[in-house]
């Protein structure tokens, strides 16, 4: 199979593409332009024609992409036609919003496993499925398929389940815990961090007020 | 007062040097160079020497900067210097996870204000702050002088939200719904969206499987 060598910011832009690109079959628009991608992502069509080249010939010029060809061919690239089964460390109320998120099975993430170290909540169930204990973290992970952990810890604890989800085997972790994850190479690591965007947000606030 | 005209990139990597920073200080180094700086944050220290020559002429070189006044510098410009109101909308089990979360406060963000359309919700407690109505967002947000509003709401109705908070005079939005928003330019819009971040861990996986 040929690999394209995507860059990195090309990667991080491709669900956006993809959640547009949704939306315009959704609209019924057989054919859409890299103008049309630019103005529902928030990005300029010359960067929307350079990231989709990327990924092969796909548009035709003065014409624009066929919308559901270039749909599966963005999610073979992100690996989404395939559905990816997570779990969630944490069952408090970050980890119960995220096991009733709809978002997660709507884009083919099927949460697997539950995992908690409160006795009191454990074997309760999480919409469907037991809520497991932490300490047979990695037989769960191996006995669920697990590909992709999502961390809804303390901070103080997260290095060590993640360290604990990468000796099961696990290449992908998702972070909600506000603390930098330091983890092997081969692993890949998404931070959520709220903080971040509010501090991005406040930035925003304090240049309005000196205006 | 003086506005650097900072990049948008450069923006967002600063609240990622801001948490090493004050990592660094918490482990008493009085003096950081790029190349700690860039080893922490996960970056290169050419790029972190770039983003802060934006700040002023900041650093010594061969000695690097004083951890102390770059936490004071970065800080004030994001604006976080100051403590910033904010309001969740939505109290479903997002919202009171949101709401739990103690990242907020620790980084300088006050919940003033809850919101949500359900009428047994409103008048509950909320950590100590009663849940008002929906329907008075707007009255609700002038009173508490909330500064950025947080959707925790459904997709569905977040538009309108965002439109209502908007007309209220509110210039931040932090978005948790899996939907774009649409508003004026002069907005400053973050959108939260974990299915992207699940995306781009799912082209990591594609790739090694394909290994």
């Amino acid at each position: 199979m040929e690999r394209p060598q995507v860059p990195e910011t090309t990667i991080q832009r491709l669900p956006v593409y993809l959640r547009c690109l949704l939306r315009a079959q959704q609209d019924s628009k057989p054919v859409v332009s890299s103008l049309q991608i630019a103005g529902m992502s928030g990005g300029n069509a010359a960067q929307v024609r350079k990231d989709l080249s990327y990924l092969g010939e796909l548009g035709t010029r003065g014409i624009g992409y066929d919308t559901a060809a270039l749909i599966a061919h963005v999610s073979r690239i992100l690996g989404v036609n395939e559905r990816r089964r997570v779990a969630i460390v944490g069952f408090g109320r970050l980890g119960g919003a995220l096991r009733s998120y709809s978002g997660l099975p709507e884009r083919g993430f099927e949460v697997v496993a539950v995992f908690d170290s409160d006795p009191a909540k454990i074997g309760l169930d999480a919409d469907g499925i037991p809520v497991r204990s932490v300490s047979h973290l990695e037989e769960g992970l191996a006995q669920t398929r697990t590909e992709i952990v999502l961390l809804a810890t303390p901070a103080s604890v997260t290095q060590r389940i993640a360290e604990k989800a990468v000796a099961a085997g696990i290449k992908a972790l998702l972070n909600l815990a506000p603390v930098e994850l330091d983890v092997p190479d081969d692993v890949a690591v998404r931070q959520v961090c709220l903080s971040t965007d509010l501090q991005i947000l406040s930035f925003h606030l304090a240049q309005e007020g000196n205006r």
